[in-house]
């Protein structure tokens, strides 16, 4: 009691890399977050995809932190921050004292003033969101095989994504594989031909963050896989029965939103300048400029890197910032020299194409195709936060290789399909 | 096309063991269910005291059936019975007809009168009440750490379950051993010894239907883990603060229904007479009196053994007359003689007493204790539906006893608490 009271909102991979630098600091931590979970956000998809359960990609942050005593762990939700008083005010009226504050809150999806876009094409953020999606595609199927209307079939039968970064990428893959191997087993009336999964993207090429070769490959990838790509095409209008985009009206019954992110409102909170997405523009040392008290990392942050590049909203870049973060407030309380200014190391891009494909790009080297798959694989399990997690995980995607059968394909909190079955479905 | 139609309303054992012993009769099966998976009911506590997660026991149903042709599944909600018209009813109007009918709907939970208890007090048959009721677990614990008044904390820590039968014996074993070792190294606030499970039974001792000296040894082990059970208690009152039972007020903000069920509404469905619990008393080939093209199996059926006792509602009685039923179709398609009327084999009862123990009674023998939960252990890693859940099951259970680690305590679907958490968390 006494020491230096550390604050941290947000318990992703840029606020548990905080907590984590400071466990042999001599603070008192407060980790608040509105989940009682980490959520391995990269392998997300597979969860809404079936191949994954909820369990083997998210852990309780208690279980996670149970080893270090200087921390403690508040499951709740804050509204807001008062950076004259150095309180952070939660929604049930509590004020929770600081000294360092750390803004670690994450991204949520934008439609681009679209907001009422939201409710026919889902986002892809939360367990409960991949939850939510896989519920959505499994219904579809289950819908379209009871209905005798061959338009409204191929309506149902009908996968729209919106946005061709790796989240897109990777969901299309995955959710062509997904539904044409179930109804390729598993249903009587449709056909796994039946199936059209479309990814719209507004921009010329897909992974425009990776090098043209790879996004090449990848699109080409993705037609043999099944895909239908559509590039450069701006969506104009989303509804309960499909997309518009260009001068083309798509009817279908289930879309994705993999297209935009904004950050959270914590530059609101603390009166700071954000960027066009809400990020807040740090400091070099990740402070919020004129409060050196505030830290603000991860997606919520705007950064750029020497060469003036922005530093991309990564796993490894929220973890960089975390464990940098720590460092600088161990070195404040110690009465140590600050650290040099954060400098962000990027390891490299990856992005799966179904499950037998992936491209990487480290920079000095790129690869594609299943060797690319592999090391994006072990990658993907050394970075799950613990053992049991990489058995698991391995031997689910052993088992999906080996068999081809995705065995977390439940609908929960759903009802059945009637004949207008998606409308009153998204209810429950 | 023109085979005998088949109509099973229901995917549980009973249901299911109609349409697999029906693999090879030249009939056409639909199997109608409101859920697109089985559930495996005998580890739903497990999944409500987070050691297994949701897909380890459960399988889509179109899943399990893959490689039988003449079975077509359709995910739906059954709403009636037109016996006149030989037509099931759909929810969305949609008339399905039959040659011959199988119900095999199962039960619900029973308030005996008091419907409004069951927001207070929900019980377990589905996996969206495991899921709900191990949110309202997690989520008291969270509150507890957070709330500064004694009084108010003592009720956030206590759980109360109603009724001692297997299920109130399993979940009262489990949840203190979930509560315990999860405050234990992941809580700073709460300790141990704080967390009250209270078991609160009518009848004047636990495990009714077992032996006397089972049901005593269970007692004494329940008393052990630190369960207090209090029995001969009929409970008077049920609400948001606790539980009402003789003449005591239990504060407790946790409350589990474990103490009655009732069959689904067949018996109305098909104007057949039903004892009190609302089970259709059935001819001696399970059919509806004076309905030979309608049979009612499972959980909505009574029937009696020749000594007059009933056939009780466990798994393998449900598995045993879907068997039976198959036969009995099967021989009039071919048109062979009928079976023999139906006579149940008891296996055996067995139940629990946390993750050591168990007790078991085979008639012919019993065991209790260690030995006894390996045989259960086994004998329940056996009627998994498939192999992948075998593997994982066992694995999850050995790292349980390994390590300690239950790894499926997610919140989902779950606001954070606030200082008046549980009255708003209930609407997540």
């Amino acid at each position: 009691m006494g020491a230096h009271r550390v604050v941290v909102v947000g318990g992703g991979f840029a606020g548990l890399d905080v907590v984590r630098g400071l466990a042999d600091a001599d603070v008192d931590i407060t980790l608040l977050d509105r989940r009682n979970h980490h959520l391995f956000q990269p392998l997300l998809y597979q969860v809404a995809t079936a191949s994954l359960s909820p369990s083997e990609i998210a852990w309780p942050l208690r279980h996670i932190l149970r080893r270090q005593r200087n921390v403690r762990i508040i499951m709740a939700t804050v509204t807001d921050v008062d950076p004259a008083a150095k309180e952070v005010l939660l929604e049930d009226q509590t004020r929770v004292p600081y000294d360092t504050l750390v803004l670690a809150t994450g991204a949520q999806h934008a439609y681009f003033g679209h907001d009422e876009w939201e409710q026919f094409a889902p986002g892809l953020k939360t367990l409960e969101d991949a939850i939510g999606i896989r519920r959505k595609l499994l219904l579809a199927l289950e819908a379209a095989e009871r209905e005798p209307d061959p338009e409204k079939r191929e309506a149902l039968l009908t996968f729209a994504i919106i946005g061709a970064g790796p989240t897109g990428v990777e969901m299309a893959g995955s959710m062509i594989e997904l539904g044409r191997a179930s109804i390729q087993d598993q249903f009587r009336a449709i056909r796994p031909d039946d199936l059209r999964v479309v990814l719209i993207e507004g921009g010329d090429r897909v992974l425009s963050n990776f090098d043209d070769d790879l996004s090449d490959y990848t699109l080409k990838s993705l037609q043999q896989l099944g895909v239908h790509v559509e590039l450069g095409q701006m969506v104009k209008a989303i509804d309960a029965d499909g997309v518009t985009f260009g001068d083309q009206r798509l009817p279908a019954k289930t879309v994705i939103w993999a297209a935009g992110v904004a950050a959270s409102p914590v530059a609101k909170w603390i009166g700071a300048e954000a960027d066009k997405a809400g990020r807040v523009l740090v400091a070099p040392n990740l402070t919020a400029p004129g409060k050196p008290d505030i830290f603000v990392i991860g997606d919520v942050a705007s950064i750029k890197n020497p060469d003036g590049s922005p530093v991309p909203g990564l796993a490894p870049a929220a973890k960089q910032q975390g464990a940098y973060v720590a460092k600088v407030i161990s070195a404040r309380v110690a009465g140590n020299a600050a650290p040099e200014p954060f400098r962000y190391k990027h390891a490299g891009s990856l992005a799966t194409i179904g499950k037998r494909s992936a491209v990487i790009d480290f920079g000095w080297t790129k690869f594609r195709g299943w060797f690319a798959w592999w090391i994006w694989g072990v990658a993907h399990i050394y970075f799950l936060v613990d053992l049991k997690n990489r058995i698991f995980v391995l031997l689910s995607w052993l088992w999906i290789s080996l068999t081809g059968q995705r065995s977390a394909r439940l609908i929960t909190h759903g009802r059945a399909p009637s004949h207008t079955p998606l409308d009153e479905v998204e209810d429950g």
